[in-house]
């Protein structure tokens, strides 16, 4: 089942979906939804009628407006691990974002006072059930499902300081989504590629099952430390191929589109603007 | 003028204060208070009023229950930084937390799974008004007020990566209180001693003025990066004397009592707890 958050009229609305298309419900947003004890009878009653509609993707918005955490790892595919030299780490790297950052799958993001901005495709595990200290098993029974985040980053001020937080937080400028799937359709850990294109040339292209800390793994880590709650998230870290790795780094330039894409899941595309 | 929330029946309430006691209000805690535009003609009405309550120390709870937004600041007290023998540095180093962090000013911290807890006494800004992309001027117009806080910290969770997060995230260990005092009544950049003692034993003594970032500097920086809203926080930093400091680091041990102060506010008394 896949759901997302639509724009609607003035406001927006949730929605399920399947490959033949969208039923959008009463809540305002799909974390709404899924917060809801029966969402489950709900989303499973709405999609028994075949009725669809389709939706146009700018009419998708960030489909969790409002995750009181996100929890991001860095350093966390092991074939880019390796191949930069560095040891498997024994611990997660973990820094944080705000609910401000996230934007629409195919928003325009805008940047400003920044000459370095560069991508870094997610995996995005959502939150669906409130979970602490828990185990693998325990920690996997809490994911609701997964979607697509691309981390755009201004490297100019993640470097600015030991601390990579303000070249992380900047409002609106990580799209997440196109939507959602639920973790009973799809399991990061057995593979899903993950790609992320630059004007249509793959500048990186990574697979899933190399997450030294998988999704479970994350979650039971993090839950170690503070509560989850149904709408938190937890990006999974990126592949090789971000501009900050290469020799003489592209950066990305206003007009620049940004295409990110993890199988099974679906594909944001997002045009960066200077302002 | 103070603000605090105190603990009242099965719930909290706001409550105003000066040097002659407190007046509840309706709100349930202060942030709910101070987010209404009308809160301080409300404040001023309920003062004019020279009945006073007594509030107990443990029924005050974090002033501040909410705050979509924490950002700490690292490496800011100048005369720490030139006793380390760094250079004072051009820009603020920042970190998040999140809200479920914060403890009241009274409570036990109770931790788990460390061997490595920390003090970590500072002034806390709470912000009163949106504010984004500010100049110091109007990021000193959205300084709300003042308060103590303690970011202690599991160092060895912090020291297990680079980045601090992990050890800064454990829920309900960020004592923050007692009150907040309004940014018309005190000018931390004109010097406040801010203290943390264990035990009694005063092992951090400082000063605001020694701020390399002072509060309008933090606002208006982060404020490029991201808006800030009423009961937003940002910690300012400590000063030297913290364990991780020392050559033979006395870390915190269950049953020890952490005071912390700032002259002009109030101050937080924390007992540890090991579980």
């Amino acid at each position: 089942m896949r759901l997302a958050t639509v724009r609607h009229g003035d406001g927006t609305r949730a929605a399920v979906g399947d490959d033949a298309g969208w039923v959008l419900l009463e809540e305002t947003d799909a974390q709404r939804l899924f917060s809801a004890p029966d969402w489950r009878e709900r989303a499973d009653e709405a999609l028994r009628d075949p009725a669809r509609s389709a939706v146009e993707e700018g009419a998708f918005a960030t489909p969790v407006p409002r995750p009181a955490k996100i929890f991001c790892c860095g350093l966390n595919y092991r074939d880019h691990i390796v191949e930069t030299g560095r040891p498997v780490p024994e611990f997660p790297t973990l820094f944080a974002k705000f609910a401000d950052t996230l934007t629409g799958p195919f928003d325009e993001i805008i940047v400003h006072d920044t000459d370095r901005v560069d991508w870094e495709a997610e995996l995005a595990v959502v939150i669906g059930a409130e979970v602490h200290r828990a185990d693998r098993e325990q920690a996997s029974a809490a994911i609701l499902g997964y979607a697509v985040a691309n981390d755009v980053s201004m490297r100019d001020w993640q470097q600015r300081t030991l601390q990579w937080l303000q070249g992380k937080a900047f409002d609106a400028t990580n799209p997440l989504g196109p939507w959602l799937v639920t973790a009973d359709e799809i399991e990061p850990k057995d593979g899903l590629r993950i790609t992320c294109a630059v004007n249509g040339v793959i500048m990186q292209d990574g697979d899933t099952a190399e997450l030294v800390f998988d999704a479970a793994d994350l979650v039971a880590y993090v839950s170690q430390i503070t509560v989850l709650r149904p709408g938190d998230i937890v990006l999974t870290g990126t592949p090789g191929g971000v501009a900050l790795g290469m020799d003489d780094p592209r950066w990305l330039r206003d007009g620049d589109v940004v295409t990110t894409a993890v199988d099974g899941i679906g594909e944001l595309r997002n045009t960066i603007r200077f302002e």
